[in-house]
């Protein structure tokens, strides 16, 4: 459904073509001033621009329903809402029974029977993703302060990866260098060799896919519950919500498959008077609950489905097969935007677990 | 915590050495008659046997306390209690400062101070997910009648790889084969090659870790719900509760990073005059809502922390470095077991998720 | 906090005095055609007017941001905003110091340490209850053609009572009678009195509390959960949301306890080839599940905290007792308009009870 | 459900003739040292005995099956079971056909088509109610070191009334004084008067309900939440779950609708520099939130419905009028056992609604 949280919940609406997107967050602290420069540069992250996105423009001016009074939040729900400027009627009557390969048309169109939004993707247009954004953007405010950090860069677009992080070992000052970069990644010289990947792509008329590494520093060790309170079960559960996320791993996650117990168990060390771990091999998580040491999680993106090269599909009024073009401007890439989303994701997923967990 | 589900929910309780386990079942249907040989079948795969895991015994044996009345499910919580047969005290006093690598002693002594009970891993032992077996077997004599099915193989042991399913094609009959085996793989031939690399591994007071793939045969399609109620987020919440899990992709997963639009897209046709994709790259869901495709999913098992090597670890009194040489028999690999209980906890959530959005 | 539903999930936001209300619907059903003159027919019920009623000017007018496409429910989040037309900010600096007495003023200022919206109550004002007649209005369409309906009238206006419902014999045709009159009584005679309770309280400055009686007719029997999943702790969690309620009782509710057995006792009895109840002293419901009966709930509704007569509080900056004197024009009795808001949340609350229960 | 609670969880399950009962309590703090002998005193309150209850012999026996080491409890999940030692089947086949009055037979009848545990109300019993209190005293233990108390006494006892606690001021001491007796009455010369009142009903084959008021004292101001989150809802929804419940009431409760404003309004004042109220009708509760003055509820017990007189019910086998005659013996009256019940499920309500508000 829309809302998910625990101790800070958040409920989402809106569609694509819609009057409207919006988000409303319940649990924020009261008597907090909120830096709206802040939220602006994260959704500035995410937002298309430039050569290497779609060229539809997106505005992403929202207004503040709820929750504010003189400067500082109530502790009531704080609604943010988007307002869709560009909400034209283009002739949507012949696409909507001509759902889109690996787009949500088709399950869509069943779960909804016929009746679902179909302008812009409706409900599951990435979209929506600003309005994680900014609930990922509030989250940092609040953990920062408390020195918890959260940075994620673009491990591979396409067949082009960069270096991940090095588990057991990740300084602060490089994720806060991190959360600054439009276009993050770990190698600098690597930039240039996606972006022209990205750029062959959309020469193509095709896309490409990739993969987010995020990571979460300075978590307290003991934060989690075993069985279904897993930080890994929380956290996969929100980055699933993601449109386009196809895995999630945690430490070495699948490659951890291929080694022998005696390379991938993290044995004990004292490290400057606290206990860590020499390896990361398991991502900061034991038995569902926080090591202290670096939480880190790797996202499978798929290449955004809309391309421009000639597709089959059905018609969902006559079941006989056709050959789909979609036209229009598409991302030859998301992942290089998704990896703003991620990352906002982890920051309220890790705010609101905090919450509820610390007081266990 | 320890409650799962949304129609029907199970909540599980006991530790490794304590008086037992047990399990909760609310929701069951009234007036089903539980076919128990079926149950120990299923307890039977995942118990530890031959020379292939540990050899240590362990018993199943059940007791029914609540939920039964002349034969038949009542409706009312069904509750299965297992007691531990084996519970008498070695000298854990000394092993629970000790926190065995790439276990969840070190989390857990943070979490609880120390209180936890240290027993063969106490709530964190792999030994609780004999009652998501018994779960998954009552849940599946309730799909199968609607015949949805699932079945799971070893994907891969170590660097041992059996073939995939074929993601768009997978026929009913070898799903039902593949559920009767102890150690399910598709190309039998790889059979002998994976036990030959557990009992090298043994050899070398090794463990070794492995993926289990597994599929969900004749799920209608427009199941699942956009946003947090995708059936992607459901499913990887519920297999990263189950212990050693560390990654979980769906359809292509991982892979599908590295395909351009053009080759992971699913395109529709029709197949005996049903929608259907050429390809299943998306795991049989999009937007978070099934498609009719199989649902194909993939998890990654870490190698059994339990090793008989020596490790460093640090002494929770001391906070000094001491080695650690582990005792006993352990398994050299427990995908052989694991794979037993992702196959029930896939039948589990199968049934509740189709119980929850068959009435949205 | 500000969710509520299980199959069907409603999310309010905003203040008395802030930009705008609204109330985010999520799980009803795609494809519905909405009768707009309806829901503004429920508002206007509940929207003070005329000489009964506190003399403030509010506007209803409300926008939709989603879940609505070419006429129709799309299934996605539908969202209803009332824009705050008259929001211009007195001097609350004083007042926000003054609790004003039986309202939620300084429970309000402890919990959010001062910094709640002071203005108009803020979350804690009944403004947000226009939103749980938007929620009801919609319901009762979706109810109404299952031939399941609601209606409430007034029980008591402080000493004035009506009579009550004849527990075992409701017609329908009465039921939607009353569902129209914006001054709900069962006994006719008995609204001129009641109106001149409320005049005359007016002129004492002073307020008047009452009882509100609500019947839901045509509910099938076995609806509902032993244990914590009955519907009279679904009810009352729900009921108790709105505010100003104090009691909640079922059946013949208090008054069952100063019977005997041989009196309270429904004993049962053939109506028409069904199976009913001679008496209903239990109100529908039997272990917390339908009977098929009547559900028959009476909610407790104190008198409206703002009077203009002198009340003493206490200086929240100096701890020092002050008298208070509340300006401006309040509601001489509010039962009048909550009867609205009780029929409407047990509109909402009985569809998304029914919806989850009908698949258990 | 069968399951209860946000930061502490409880899971009941178990029937009342069947192998056994149990409770399943998640989040208790790990390191507690429980007092057994403190359990077994609540127990034996509400434990029926002498000629003032039921003369069937009832046995509390409890084993613990998780949660426990060393004497103290581990932070996961502890359970009790409660075996049933007299479950030899009486011939219920043909009484599983005659509905007796009052009773959930016949919802559940219909609710679970016939399959339902017919045998003392399987899951409806009373019996399970043992449970509760079990969850009750081991919340006592954990709040009675924060100084936070709760007592409860049998307000009324079919028409024979105590007084009613003075909402204003309830001295600690009476409390604690109130929670040590069997029959705790406030006006000690009332018992008499009471329990003379049963022996005539028993004489009388009949049964008599009753009132039972509880008092929560110390509960600092501020816990709770506006809107779905107020402490009158979570409470509310669990005392509903109390088998007999048909009426919960805060504070001055229905009597408020009789009030004026000028009467009910609980004006602030200083007292030992503290803010309180004058008067206390609102019960402590202000939006759904504490405000430090005690929290009184009242809740109304129906009369038992087991009675000895003939009654009329319907054979559902043959939808025919028949003649029932209850044998066996029963409990004159319950209300003088429920209110050790109130008293254990407010104790577990407080204690859980503290823990979860507490962090937010």
């Amino acid at each position: 459904m829309n809302t998910f949280g625990d101790t800070i919940k958040i409920t989402l609406f809106g569609e694509s073509h819609g009057e409207a997107l919006g988000i409303v967050l319940d649990g924020i602290p009261a008597g907090m001033k909120i830096d709206f420069s802040d939220i602006d540069f994260e959704l500035t992250k995410r937002r298309p621009k430039s050569i290497y996105s779609t060229s539809r423009s997106e505005s992403d001016d929202y207004q503040i329903l709820s929750g504010m009074y003189d400067g500082k939040t109530t502790g009531a729900a704080l609604t943010f809402v988007i307002p869709n400027k560009n909400t034209q009627s283009k002739d949507y009557d012949e696409l909507r029974f001509l759902p889109r390969p690996s787009h949500a048309d088709y399950s869509a169109y069943v779960k909804y029977n016929g009746f679902n939004d179909p302008r812009g993707g409706g409900i599951f247009s990435g979209r929506l993703t600003a309005l994680l954004v900014i609930a990922g953007a509030i989250s940092k405010q609040i953990l920062n302060r408390r020195n918890i950090h959260v940075a994620s860069h673009i491990y591979a677009l396409g067949l082009v990866s960069d270096r991940g992080f090095d588990l057991a070992d990740i300084p602060e000052t490089s994720l806060i260098q991190l959360q600054k970069l439009d276009f993050p990644v770990l190698d600098s010289s690597i930039e240039e060799k996606m972006k022209a990947e990205i750029l062959k792509t959309k020469e193509d008329e095709d896309s490409v896919g990739g993969i987010v590494e995020t990571c979460v520093l300075n978590l307290p060790a003991g934060i989690g519950d075993p069985l279904f309170g897993s930080l890994e079960s929380y956290l996969s559960s929100l980055l699933f919500s993601v449109p386009s996320v196809k895995g999630v791993e945690f430490g070495a996650g699948f490659a951890i498959s291929k080694m022998k117990g005696s390379q991938a168990n993290d044995q004990y060390t004292m490290v400057h008077n606290e206990i860590k771990t020499k390896t990361n091999h398991n991502g900061g998580i034991l038995g569902g609950i926080t090591t202290s040491m670096p939480v880190v999680v790797r996202v499978a993106i798929k290449p955004t489905p809309s391309i421009g090269k000639k597709q089959t599909t059905v018609d969902l009024r006559t079941n006989k097969e056709r050959v789909l073009e979609i036209k229009g401007r598409h991302d030859p890439a998301i992942v290089n935007r998704v990896v703003h989303v991620i990352n906002a994701v982890v920051y309220f997923g890790i705010l609101d677990f905090l919450s509820t967990n610390e007081k266990r």
